[in-house]
């Protein structure tokens, strides 16, 4: 990570489509964050806020709201959405610094000979491909990834070092599943008979879209009888669960650790926080932004914005009222007897 | 996933041991939600209110209750457990559907010469066996798996790609571990010393039973000093913490993202939901179900059903409430005191 | 782990610097738990309550309370921790009771010609050592792990088998990481753009300090544009998610299924417990304690306790309750209004 790279300023402003006013030569060899952008950085503040935070920095340059342009004395790129233009400056230098697909098969990765795969895939040592695969130009597949039989995988997509993708799912282009996440394992469905448990084998399969990003350690089961779905352009963090038959909509987010139990429909353009559990068997509308720690235990039928979740208190409070929560129902009925 | 596949309704019927009303030749190719249920497919009704959705779609045939035998015009097959039975036919399809095992050890797997593997053992590619472990017949270690040296994986057991199974490490019968799940890493054991942290290094190891199903990314650890216990029967599902010491009794269910802190007794035929937190040392009996997302911060000692949390809000709604949350101790002494 | 292993009283006395009273040559196999310290064990108890199941069982050996030294009549060691000499004499056993490693490469890991690996490193089979890394003195790196480009690991850290640490990762000296865990994965940095998501290449590292332990399926992110930070001494157990630009200070221990947003600082010497989920941006002082299955929405400016979450009740209880719940807000007016 710690390679040479630089820009000029006015590579970058061409780059973002921004209009450049200041130094077009001036050379930069990182993105910074304003608090800790340097000599040599360029940086970006979305607005006025960040104003002296900028000015005690001494960034080469910086990408500011077209409204601010006349605020900042330094070097300066105006984008009427800085944020995203910095998203864009980013993948310039992962372009430049993170390790380059090769296009090559390793020796020492397994590709089975029924397998379909593009000539301009990588594939990295210790991968495995099974029988009947399919792998579309330009995808990579980490080092230890696995690719079931009969899977099907996109153009540029990446399987990243020790991520499972098992028999039968489908990924689309331009998607990413990171390090240890695994798709396509059994739904958890079992009938019980006489006091123990017979397992309902899952028939179904794992469809994810196009753009879709999946975390590291995220699970994602097939279907019962019908797939599993995560639609074009939806986003899921680190150690999430998505179980069988869970159908998410296009480009919604979900934070890390969240856990979305069977059957579940969520909608398109959901925001849904870190840590949250969804009950199985519901629906979540279009547009709906869960904050973080909540636990939705009923469809959500109206866009907006849904809570729960007790918030922290020093341990003495929490247990005294801990305490009187286990009576609220009585503390209810007293109140209202006496109104 | 979408080899064809079919079967004779008159098949079916032997198969799972029911009464067949109807075209006993009819064929069907796939099993189907009753919502969805077309052409060549079965589907499964488990009560009358099925009924409509049943008449609305057209499947070749239909498992029902004993019951509603004469209130379903078409081929059927009766049953006095349909579920069930639904499980027993989804078994057929995943014999003929999923890859299947060839006995074979792939070359590209690594077998230490001192393991004991039984000669219809099948080992995919990347898969690595330690020391001294030993594999049962018919069982299958997935690509990129990890058997740990001392081991040993009883008869007709599955571990999938990329599970991970330390030393030491015992495995019954029929079982299955998912891929990304990890069995026997230390469990989480530390003597404070000078402000820092001294390992007490794990010397207990885990015993899994025979039919017990482990999700993915579900990690168990090892003992401290005496093993964790999984008993026969027992079914977790994906991203569940079993830490050191813990015991689980035979035929309990345990939803994903649940965690189970260290030395907690978790008795026999208990059905946890998923994202619970389970404190550690205490004892929970026999035949208790807990509600998803609940916060076990206690022993349970009577069989029951038991829940906790914060059910879901509108956010300006919760950000009230949430402040008198604050004060609820107050708030009861206010109205206690005026009592 | 049922070999046998065997040390005389006497041994084990001088090891962890204890006072012997008692036969030096008795023989022990075992550590026991008090409640289960039969023959051929040596056991620790570390105060008065203990001592009924003391004289219940008939360890070989018992290290006891500097303090209880006259009231225990076995062979015993005295100490003024004993469960801190129980964590050193853990440490006997498993030298003798582990897989040795050998400081071979296994002919079936790959290990790029690039890499720099000492000589006294051992890699099992399947591992992938890639580009640039570096690896120290008598590390290992387990079966089917994969170090990335660029990454560095210190002198005596173990990567368990199936971990993944990803390019441009550095961890320190005596550090574990176990199984499944995946470190260096990309945070999740996402500008919206349109309706949809554009990505915001991470272009920091991880960096993870000495005596640092990570859990099984663990996962910590790579920073946005500075590095996640993991300092010395810090302990994570299983399954925790560490999200970019964390930092995390001394000796911090961490119980499992926590989950940190995004830019949280956490200071020195905090103990946060299991469950527990914390929001992004936030600062927790030194010397913190949470209690599991907290939500940490604020941050944390004092050294103390701190909680929240509702305790479990029967589920009918919990029914009432949760509807009251929902007009809290109202009642505490009513009472209020009253007043």
């Amino acid at each position: 990570m710690k390679a040479a790279v630089s820009f000029s300023v006015g590579e970058l402003a061409r780059a973002v489509d921004a209009e450049l006013v200041g130094d077009s030569s001036a050379v930069v060899t990182h993105i910074a964050p304003v608090e800790n952008a340097g000599p040599a950085s360029i940086t970006f503040i979305t607005g006025r806020k960040y104003l002296p935070a900028l000015e005690r920095a001494a960034p080469t340059a910086v990408i500011v709201p077209v409204e601010l342009a006349e605020q900042v004395p330094i070097t300066r790129l105006l984008s009427h959405n800085p944020y995203l233009a910095y998203a864009r400056l980013s993948r310039l230098w992962a372009e430049r610094l993170l390790p380059e697909p090769n296009g090559f098969i390793h020796p020492a990765a397994v590709v089975d000979p029924t397998a379909s795969v593009a000539s301009t895939v990588t594939i990295d040592a210790g991968a495995v491909v099974q029988a009947n695969a399919v792998i579309g130009a330009k995808s990579r597949i980490g080092a230890g990834a696995v690719i079931g039989s009969e899977s099907e995988i996109g153009e540029n997509t990446i399987v990243h070092p020790n991520a499972t993708v098992l028999h039968g799912v489908s990924v689309g282009d331009g998607s990413e599943i990171h390090g240890g996440a695994v798709i396509g394992a059994d739904g958890f469905g079992w009938a019980p008979n006489a006091g123990g448990w017979e397992k309902i084998h899952q028939l179904g399969g794992v469809r994810i879209g196009d753009r879709v990003s999946i975390g590291a350690c995220t699970t994602v089961d097939r279907g019962a009888l019908e797939d599993t779905i995560i639609d074009d352009g939806v986003i899921l963090d680190n150690q999430i669960q998505v179980a069988h038959n869970v159908v998410i909509g296009k480009n919604t987010a979900i934070a890390g650790c969240t856990g979305i139990a069977g059957s579940t429909i969520i909608g398109s353009n959901c925001r849904i926080g870190g840590a949250v559990s969804i009950v199985g068997h519901i629906r979540i509308c279009d547009d709906v932004l869960v904050t973080a720690n909540s636990f939705v235990n009923r469809s959500i039928k109206e866009p907006g914005s849904y809570s729960s979740g007790y918030p922290l208190e020093d341990s003495k409070t929490w247990r005294k009222n801990a305490v009187r929560l286990h009576r609220l129902d009585q503390l209810a009925r007293n109140v209202i007897l006496k109104s």
